[in-house]
């Protein structure tokens, strides 16, 4: 049932464009999106989310305003060691930057420096229902519970905890703060987009019309795989680390893993088929999300591959030459965290100056100003 | 299971003392506690929570810090008229320094106004498990569903907003933002405070001892129950308005409401029995708690009284005379809104100088400073 929905939504759309066709935006756009700070930022968040945001700032036009930053506050549902969080925010802005988001060109803080955040959260928590929190699957694949199965299940009650189901109630009141018109989001966030939608729209029926409702930027970029295993997504907890390209993997790491990427046994030309060929497709979906291509351009691009060496050559080279800069500028910025402060700093305050004029107002329409 | 776990918690010393015996306080203690701006208060608000205030802050020795206010963002969990909220919020701050609770030798401050609590209150919402929250019995009560059910039957789940079942972890948010050592609950919300003083735990266990386990103060009164049905708590929303009795009701109409006052048939002496005589017992408690005595000695001094016109009329007497000046003051207080904002702006600053600084602290321990 949900499905329909959302293809209903996405028709009504709530859908505007891909990163590469942002130029004709409507004067004031305001763009919003976060990441979770959860340690070394590999080529899947790379080119899942980091590179569209730098894309995104490339392509609008002049007056549209971009916000980025972390999700350090939804860090906080896997219970980290303190110490990794701390420094994972680090981490997380430096690879922000390095991946060439530019901090003059758009709003760069951590969510939990900007207390509006929360304060918005639990008024949105006043009218958001279970039932509908209940419906969303994200949740349930992080406890690695089934689609059918109900929070409301003993056993899943007594692991859950409040955050992990109040997750997109959060991610809601980060969007709608800003009343940003935008957000870029991946397929598997795109149902928490609807709900935030959904939630901006009963405030406005129950206190007056205030939010705008959100509209997703599809970003094109395909999940990128664990090069060992191309059943599973590319992530920093894999076991076996030669899945998983970093921001700063320096060439000859990078040139390892693909060496040790799994393929298959098909002979004759590169072809794109994520049933039969996942190793072989997960490769031309980077190399094409990179070149900004499609995978048929990409596919025809490689014609002149004759085995998987070859293919893997190439990835290689693609990927050493993508991120060489960007380790580079990484490494250095990592290790000047005042740099860094000042950027988030500075950040917090343009972010503040908005969230807090829209919270006052929001306050004045609940009642509570 | 519940009810034994309490049990235990009393003995184990979560439980100080009276009211009125707080004169032993040790040095440092801070006493925290709220009240929902639900609108006119009436007599079962005042012995239920205003008086206890007053009391306390009679009692207790120099340098114990007292914080009172409104809980106006748990009121927003019955999404109330945004100007019945705006003037609620007034109307309480008047009922409270009406009742004799001195702002010079409080804080007194709206909830809403400090952004910690709500910062706090997604850090424990990430602490807390679904499983914990279906134990609670409150939220069940305000929706009228039974004991036993279940917050994720399809039905209830659909009716329930999130901040009904969260409510109980704002209210933690609340206590532990100050790292309160007392908190003065009635009898209804003493599996709250258990809840707070888990939630503390959990923190401590998790991140590193920070949170003081809040003491509970026993309130002293008995519920006070409507005065045309004694079977049920005296409520603003009654719909027989002789059967509640408010702060600034004249001393004709408190009259007239006591004359029509249910009690009994039996005659004799007054007893204290609510079981067979709930509409009597419930005036002996309204006396005794005003006059500070135990419901014995209230019956043994109203052996003089021969039949229920006389006890009504004595009753009557007694509750004039405590509501007459604070009735007055209330009628001041609550056309000088500007005082009553710059009491509550005063109070804020307060809080927020030890919220934030605790706020900063919980921060560094959970790694997000």
């Amino acid at each position: 049932m949900y499905k329909s929905t959302l293809k209903h939504a996405l028709r009504k759309s709530s859908t505007v464009a891909t990163v590469n066709s942002l130029s004709n935006f409507e004067a004031g756009s305001r763009i919003f999106s976060l990441i979770q700070p959860t340690g070394a930022v590999h080529l899947g968040n790379y080119l899942g989310a980091l590179k569209n945001w730098k894309d995104i700032l490339k392509n609008v036009p002049e007056g549209t305003e971009c916000l980025f930053g972390t999700a350090d506050l939804h860090s906080l549902t896997q219970t980290p060691k303190a110490e990794t969080l701390h420094e994972n925010r680090y981490g997380a802005i430096a690879a922000i930057i390095a991946s060439g988001v530019d901090p003059k060109k758009c709003t760069l803080f951590h969510q939990s420096s900007v207390p509006e955040h929360a304060e918005l959260y639990w008024i949105f928590t006043c009218i958001t229902s279970i039932g509908a929190l209940n419906r969303m699957t994200q949740w349930k694949l992080k406890l690695l519970v089934s689609d059918a199965s109900d929070i409301f299940d003993e056993k899943v009650m007594g692991q859950t905890k409040a955050g992990v189901l109040q997750y997109p109630v959060l991610q809601a009141a980060d969007i709608l703060i800003y009343n940003a018109t935008h957000v870029p989001v991946g397929e598997d966030q795109s149902q928490h987009l609807e709900l935030t939608r959904s939630i901006a729209q009963t405030f406005n029926h129950t206190y007056g019309k205030y939010f705008t409702l959100p509209r997703t930027i599809l970003t094109p970029t395909k999940k990128i795989l664990a090069l060992r295993n191309p059943a599973k997504k590319m992530s920093k907890s894999d076991a076996d680390q030669s899945s998983s390209i970093y921001l700063n993997d320096d060439a000859a790491t990078i040139a390892r893993k693909f060496k040790k990427a799994v393929t298959d046994s098909i002979q004759g030309p590169v072809t794109f088929d994520p049933e039969t060929r996942p190793g072989v497709a997960n490769i031309v979906s980077i190399i094409s999300a990179i070149q900004d291509k499609s995978v048929e351009e990409t596919v025809s691009d490689l014609s002149w591959v004759q085995n998987h060496k070859q293919l893997k050559d190439y990835v290689t080279e693609v990927v050493v030459e993508e991120f060489k800069d960007k380790s580079d500028l990484y490494n250095r910025l990592i290790n000047d965290k005042a740099y860094i402060d000042e950027i988030c700093s500075n950040g917090k305050e343009q972010a503040r100056e908005i969230a807090s004029k829209n919270l006052l107002e929001v306050k004045q329409l609940v009642g509570l100003a």
